[in-house]
């Protein structure tokens, strides 16, 4: 008798249920659900509340819906009987924090908050607490705290205390009224269990939290701000999950609001991108995982803990149990790609692709893959959204050098391509030359199926053999992964993660091999990049920074 | 009673003739005959002989389908009666060469000599002499040769005697049967005239030749090639006429060919650039003129001979009688902006145009007028055809940086506009560095007339008041001014040349001036640019000789 687990995957527009055979890891339903607020970043909804410049905020009842429609959804889709489900699993965007009170009820759901913008969720991309990231930085390596260190020296307004830190400065009343401040994610965990079971994938990467150090002391907090001292015991939780252990149960409401059996174990949350770890087959160091797409995280993980500098996090736990997780990116990838072709395809090319029914893609792909590498005497810096690793600096900007009259547009697409693979060989360097060796890419998303000529160029860029990971899906296959490990073999699910990979994960048959005579190439352009990479990138010549400042 | 000159400028791929008002400078009418053969860069005509990398011929049988088709039907047009054309004057590309047999016909037209492709006209971007320009300069350089410096230490392919140095070892066999080598410009004179008068803007500019040290000695000629040693007197002339005289007069043969009378009075000939600068009303210093499009020239007049860094001509009576003419140069201009309409435009924007009857150009100005100075955060290097001054390497290629995912192409064509203001704020500079001061630009070309956004771009970025010449064809209205020096004022022209500005050239109403708080933000972009130009264009980074070079 075959059992299933739901992994469910909260996105950025929207989320995705997708129901998988935990014997086989056959995804037999798939349920996708666009959240109705979308990305708040105008008006608060039902009303003519304008919110500042780089606001980015989120309605939790969205995530509720989810809940609601795409659960009974993948159940109806799939005919499986709701007795044969035996675990869910969670990933969410981080960090994206929300304000709730006792209750666990998001402050802006409620009358006497819903018309303050700093009530609602704060989506990871929301911008406007950068201000607070710096001084926040500034005043940890002022007092030589120990903790900086292993951000790379540096703090993301992504994450969470420069999310609080906003709401105390720009609105008490809201900090005040605020029970705990908590990811969205775990939030959600909270929904299905009625338990507080916080993340430490969430806590490690985005809270500046360690399993042995724990968060910055009181101290430190007060040296932000007299309220903030105690900010750890008034506002958070000091209880952190390991990734991979189960969070609780579902409750009577929960099973009735989703159409699932009550008891259905439920797992501890993970990042969306860390969660496609164990879905690409990956349980042990030396192998990096590429998870690809608008930008592309790289998620490597190692027995040891190791400060590498420019590298924004390293998390006990964090990414699979037992292991140091390492987190690195690219701020922008598939986005560029998208740039180049709103912006710099002409008609002519256009045309052609209408007439012969081609995706433009896949035109320019055919055109840039007649070039060698090196004949479009291009290169570019993929830095069109900043550089998240190592530089950890978002006003760099993209670059193109090697411009003539003789440039056609393929040839800047395959610039393009290849700025992001020097972007990853840099990353890969990094690890290397700091103790942590990597010997196999694995990649994930959509664009590793479709995009031969990016894969092969990765693949000789990085002098590194590319396997493809089956899942097109992998974050969601990950979640429900981890929704057997919380199930545990009794039940019909996993009592470790090599386990769950062995039935569940899987590659495609193609595997990219580098091939030697472009690898030569490549090692010559990529001393090129490197050398732009640090000249614009370092001290020697601020003009990015100076141009987007003005 | 009017008296009418005949401006003859002949171009790359067509020439014009101007029938000209003398008294009023008023363009009775123009003729445009296009070359039958064009551009001979692939097979010789009528023959399947294939032409190397880099060669570009011309048919000089083409030159004389100017004389027997333009003048004719600018007489037509015009309704002049010939006894009222009283002079003729001749522009034409430069270095544009050939040899010819003593009694001055082309060894291309004779059967002998008509397959191989040395005895051709050589045209001005016929590039394949560059191994020999480079071992001309090194050997200069070496034996210390004074006239190394009047050219900034380069010598370009394009010029006369590295083309004639490959002609002698690539076609021994030509070089001998060669009477002379003559500029085409020179050559037409000869036609017109039957005699040979040599211009001094041509030998000067082109052919390393200085009306007070001459040719090169033949212990240098010697150290190129034992025989090339006695080539000016075997193959060239020392008889070289300054700007502004007189030639000869119409022959018979010719009077019958053109329908024009016998003896009219013929310029001496001059480089197309140089004939706009009386055209652009300009006749002393402290004023350039730029003569705007696909490239940039920029002329300069001076009482002074200065030795200019990167400045690759200063040559005495070179553009005007008595004055030190300069000349420097961006290889690329209108070609940038030509390049990106046709590769980087989206549907989008052509749609747009279209819909509202706009050429993409004028929208693209349109878009780009909306934006401030600095707020596209873009910079660019203009050199997508090299650098010709100052930094005269033609391996030098485009930059484009400060992209981001937000950047529109009106922004990038935003900041192509700027960097050729750029790039003609560093000529005007290194000008006025080396004591020779610049008051005032003028303008002129297709783009002064029509390009509104780039005119005050380049007022703004050179601090400069920059005047519109009124004629849209100022080198064919300059090569009529000079044939009214030759007619003089007895036959009804003038005795001076600036007697020939007052009443033929003109200036339109409106000039542009700078606008004072762009000025500022252009100052701080242009130190940018300077930084980026040093760094590229200098020793520090040489990677866009790499990239062009792999």
């Amino acid at each position: 008798m075959s059992k299933y687990t739901i992994g469910l995957d909260f996105g950025t527009l929207d989320s995705r249920a997708v129901l998988v055979n935990v014997g086989t890891g056959e995804e037999l339903a798939t349920a996708v659900y666009s959240y109705p607020d979308g990305v708040i970043d105008e008006v608060l909804p039902n009303s003519k509340i304008k919110l500042g410049f780089d606001w980015a905020l989120q309605n939790p009842d969205d995530y509720l819906g989810v809940l609601k429609c795409a659960i009974p959804e993948v159940l109806k889709k799939s005919n499986v009987s709701p007795k044969d489900i035996i675990g869910i699993g969670v990933d969410f965007t981080s960090c994206t924090i929300l304000p709730i009170d006792k209750q666990g009820t998001p402050l802006c759901m409620k009358d006497k908050w819903k018309s303050n913008p700093h009530s609602w969720v704060k989506l990871w991309k929301h911008h406007s607490a950068e201000p607070y990231a710096n001084k926040l930085k500034d005043i940890a390596l002022k007092r030589q705290e120990k903790f900086i260190h292993r951000y790379g020296d540096k703090i993301s307004s992504e994450w969470m205390l420069p999310k609080i830190w906003q709401i105390l400065e720009e609105a008490p009343e809201v900090y005040e009224a605020a029970d705990r401040f908590i990811e969205a994610g775990d939030w959600i965990i909270l929904q299905l269990t009625g338990q507080e079971r916080r993340s430490s994938c969430n806590a490690g990467y985005k809270a500046i939290w360690d399993k042995k150090e724990g968060y910055p002391s009181p101290k430190f907090f007060a040296a932000l701000h007299p309220k903030l001292k105690n900010i750890v015991k008034e506002k958070l939780s000091k209880d952190i999950y390991p990734i991979g252990s189960k969070a609780g149960s579902l409750t009577p409401k929960m099973a009735q609001f989703t159409g699932l059996n009550e008891n259905i174990p439920i797992a501890v949350g993970i990042i969306d991108a860390h969660s496609a770890v164990p879905a690409a087959t990956v349980t042990n160091p030396g192998k990096m995982v590429l998870i690809m797409g608008t930008s592309t995280c790289h998620m490597l993980l190692s027995k040891e803990q190791k400060l590498i500098p420019g590298i924004p996090g390293v998390v006990k736990d964090g990414i699979l149990p037992g292991y140091f997780g390492y987190e690195a990116g690219q701020a922008a990838v598939g986005d560029i790609f998208d740039w180049f072709m709103s912006n710099c395809i002409p008609v002519t090319y256009e045309r052609e692709a209408k007439e012969r029914g081609l995706d433009i893609y896949r035109l320019l792909e055919e055109k840039a893959s007649k070039l060698k590498p090196g004949e479009n005497g291009l290169i570019a810096l993929d830095w069109w959204n900043g550089n998240r690793s190592i530089l950890n600096n978002t006003d760099l900007s993209g670059l193109l050098i090697g411009l003539t009259l003789n440039t056609k547009p393929e040839e800047i697409y395959r610039a393009l391509i290849e700025s992001t693979a020097f972007g990853t060989r840099i990353i890969i360097e990094t690890f290397v030359n700091n103790g942590l060796p990597i010997e196999e890419l694995y990649a994930c998303g959509g664009m590793p199926h479709k995009d031969k000529l990016l894969m092969q160029i990765y693949a000789d860029v990085t002098d590194r053999e590319i396997k493809i990971v089956s899942s097109r899906q992998a974050s969601a296959l990950g979640a429900a992964m981890f929704g057997a490990l919380a199930a545990g073999s009794k039940a019909g699910g996993y009592n470790s993660i090599k386990d769950a990979v062995e039935y569940m994960a899987s590659l495609e048959k193609k595997a990219y091999l580098p091939i030697l005579e472009n690898v030569e190439v490549y090692n010559q352009l990529f001393a090129e990049y490197r050398r732009l990479h640090d000249y614009f990138g370092l001290e020697d010549n601020q003009v990015m920074e100076r141009l987007k400042r003005r």
